[in-house]
């Protein structure tokens, strides 16, 4: 989508060491923003991003236009039943069928092909491979570690929205995630309720602060496990003024490692 | 979906001119097919299929198990809005989301290809040409003509389903889309109602048919022109007996052909 940072770069990087050739799609694409999200004001910078994805190790930037891409206006939709309906997908109805329409758009375009995404937008990541998986697109999907501020904020093209207050309060929602994680991994909780409240009770009480959902979850498939007896995801998504941010991390019950 | 006959056959003789590889896709799509339809029914014989297809030209059969298709239950669906809605879409809901899911994945499997297609199941390839569009994915789709028998019956697996009677009373139905046409073409009328009333006229008496629909549309969107002044396709679904027939043949009023 664009306005590239150090995690978009990071994904250019990896994808550059290990591929021929490197092509960044960069379009904010309308489907996926609900009538009342940011579309409009989501930050975008073509020139910028030119630099930055070739000075990452890109050949290509490919920033169509809305026109370019659809002629003729589209009228097929691509859906994943399940693993979108969760989550983001609860709290944004047609995000992930906006998501997977585009997506498997670019791939008809870039043909068999690796393909790069941040496990920053996790859920997405899951869709993505469903959808992959579903119609046999030939295409390898990598996944790659979220790239964080040094007070661990996600980083993420939202992030231009925070106020310098809002900025400065934005890290708790990592550390509710961590906190999670610490229950798993050293108070070994494994009833998922009480992990999503040790992360609900992290953000408790910090007034810049909606907490959309903080939830435990399968990593492939996005359903809540009970009890935790593996690897899990922790997803949370929170208001912060004109702001909503995600973040997730793994965590893994003492017993799934030892 | 496999039961080959000339149709069927006609395709693949076509791609054997024309491509260096030919590989016949034989499954019968449960995704296409509604809870009260025909999918256990529907005619299958592989062996045969397989010594049709090698005659024909075709190099593979590719004739996978649900189970070889979906290890996993398949989560995503490809929908295409309006053209997909109308004639059978209204008639038989869901069918072309199981179609248009199929087609693309069998795109993604074989990559980049062209894809013979009959124009006996007109709206069939409408569908699969705007998702391929829309989607952008790297297929060249190509309709070929319809093979009939001698007395107009268009050739189809649901045949097998006729008894004599009805059999011999079949072609009735494309009888009824040549009165369309010279409805247009001699009669220059350019009222569609006026026209289907004239394919319903040729049908209506016969107790063996019970007409679903004949229509004029428009051949790429499959609206209904009004009136008409260009290139048309009429399209008409039928059940008789046991079998549900649909058939299309193309008109043009005199003005456009001059």
């Amino acid at each position: 989508m664009g306005a590239l940072h150090a995690g978009h770069v990071s994904l250019i990087r990896k994808a550059a060491a290990e591929c021929d050739l490197v092509a960044v799609t960069d379009y904010v694409n309308p489907l996926q923003f609900g009538p009342a999200e940011d579309f409009a004001a989501y930050p975008r910078d073509v020139t910028a991003d030119c630099s930055a994805a070739e000075e990452a190790g890109a050949q290509v930037l490919f920033a169509p236009t809305t026109e370019e891409l659809w002629p003729e206006p589209s009228a097929t939709t691509v859906s994943v039943a399940g693993v979108a309906e969760l989550l983001e997908g609860a709290s944004r109805p047609g995000h992930f069928d906006g998501v997977a329409t585009i997506v498997a758009k670019l791939f008809g375009l870039a043909g068999r092909c690796r393909a790069y995404f941040g496990e920053k937008d996790f859920q997405q990541l899951v869709v993505v491979r469903r959808m992959v998986a579903d119609l046999s697109i030939p295409v390898d999907v990598v996944g790659c570690p979220t790239v964080r501020h040094p007070d661990g904020l996600a980083l993420s093209s939202r992030n231009a929205y925070l106020s310098p207050a809002e900025r400065a309060a934005a890290p708790r929602l990592y550390a509710a995630l961590l906190a999670g994680k610490r229950a798993i991994e050293e108070e070994r909780a494994t009833d998922p309720v009480f992990v999503s409240k040790a992360m609900e009770a992290s953000l408790a009480g910090d007034p810049l602060f909606t907490l959309d959902y903080a939830e435990v979850a399968d990593p492939r498939d996005l359903r809540r496990p009970d009890p935790i007896a593996g690897e899990v995801r922790l997803l949370a998504a929170a208001r912060i003024g004109r702001a909503r941010l995600i973040d997730n991390v793994a965590a893994a019950p003492p017993s799934a490692t030892d």
